[in-house]
């Protein structure tokens, strides 16, 4: 099987001009098929607060409501998305960015939930791994934007972590695939306010310990969860840590390497 | 050679949600291979009224300064693209958005011009062929927004008459290729105020003829000037007409045919 390395690149490294373009020069010099999934950062929050739409939080989530969604179609998978493709095309990297309406690329459903209506929230229902492939062996490197589709002209607004689970989940059939969640830290931390307190290899039983423990906080949590449920169905490796160290990442010389 | 029908559709239909949706279940329908390139209507002129962002017009131009460059990447390559193409979806057709960085489409060069400086405006060098043929052979339809690329991380603000004319040129070696412009009138018309009084064929001629004695207006003029610019370079089929009667264009039993 070919090898297929799929990064996901966090809101810090985005917001950050000079970060993300020395990124984007790293990320296409992988020598694999790759496949790029990004986060939104915080210009569609200040575009809100300057077009005075209030953002609504339940529980540490946005709530999508329609002007919400427009503003996160227009951010996400028009200007972050197209800037980055122009960038990697810079360096000779032959970049496509998608959405998950494009190609019907991912097909997602309005979030149900039993008391919280989270607006225009898209849960994935399927990866269309026949247009992966197609675009891949192109050679062509897909750029992904957190918008989903249902197949019913809604666009949705999907969390990007779990995008690049699902993506790698459903091509771990067809290529032995490394996951990569890229972000400003250099793994998971054992002490979050010490950043040479990486743990190299993270195994089930560890996390759930350190998890109730308190030790891993909040906003991993759903990172690493999403990085566990790849690594079960069937994903070769999943690595977490600094953008800047996506190289070392990849070869497993630096972050933390999920282990079942 | 197989047919190609490209289709530019106008900014006016754009803004109108239920014009644009039956526009697009007659487009879906379309049974040969197609393009739709879109322009931008009138949401990123509001955008820009909202955030305070001036527009400066020089000669009827558009000048594109950084920030109104943003707002069309957002507008254009990411709300108008991704709506279109998420109802393309839903109407059985796979329509996947493209802007010129996407897959290197379109690349373009910063307008060079003696006196006015018209900002991030790009004039098109090269339509990349073998990404087109890649993607309709893979039984996917390209929808096209205005937004193009310097091959050097810039994007650029390209006219999508412009844009519609030279993908037809490039691809009209490849495809028997029929350009249709589409927009709110029923064709070239010899009265403007009397939408009976369309021109059935228009030659180079007569359009020489009928611009000098200004009977053909303003705004007209580029779009043939576009039509007959693809008809010289190999295109087998130039149109221009109403979007609501996309198929009656495309059969030559409405709008302006232009010929030699």
């Amino acid at each position: 099987m070919d090898k297929l390395i799929i990064v996901k690149i966090g809101g810090q490294v985005i917001d950050d001009e000079s970060r993300l373009s020395s990124f984007l020069k790293d990320f296409a010099a992988i020598g694999y098929k790759k496949i790029l999934v990004h986060g939104g950062g915080k210009l569609a929050t200040r575009l809100a607060d300057q077009l005075n739409i209030p953002q609504a939080m339940v529980q540490g989530r946005r709530i999508t409501d329609a002007e919400t969604l427009k503003i996160i179609t227009m951010v996400y998978a028009g200007y972050i998305n197209k800037n980055i493709v122009a960038q990697l095309q810079s360096q000779g990297c032959n970049a496509i960015g998608l959405s998950g309406a494009d190609g019907n690329a991912i097909q997602a459903h309005k979030r149900v939930h039993a008391t919280i209506d989270y607006g225009f929230a898209g849960d994935i229902d399927s990866i269309n791994t026949h247009l992966f492939q197609t675009v891949l062996n192109a050679g062509l490197t897909p750029i992904i934007a957190p918008v989903t589709h249902d197949g019913k002209s809604q666009v949705l607004n999907t969390n990007a972590d779990t995008i690049a689970q699902e993506i790698a989940k459903w091509l771990s059939k067809f290529y032995e695939t490394v996951l990569v969640y890229s972000f400003e830290k250099p793994g998971v931390l054992l002490d979050v306010n010490d950043e040479t307190s990486v743990i190299n290899q993270l195994g089930s039983l560890d996390y759930y310990e350190l998890k109730s423990n308190g030790v891993i906080v909040e906003g991993m949590i759903p990172k690493l969860d999403n990085a566990f449920k790849a690594l079960e169905s069937g994903v070769s490796k999943v690595v977490i840590g600094k953008a800047e160290e996506i190289h070392q990442l990849i070869n497993g010389e630096k972050g933390t390497t999920i282990s079942e």
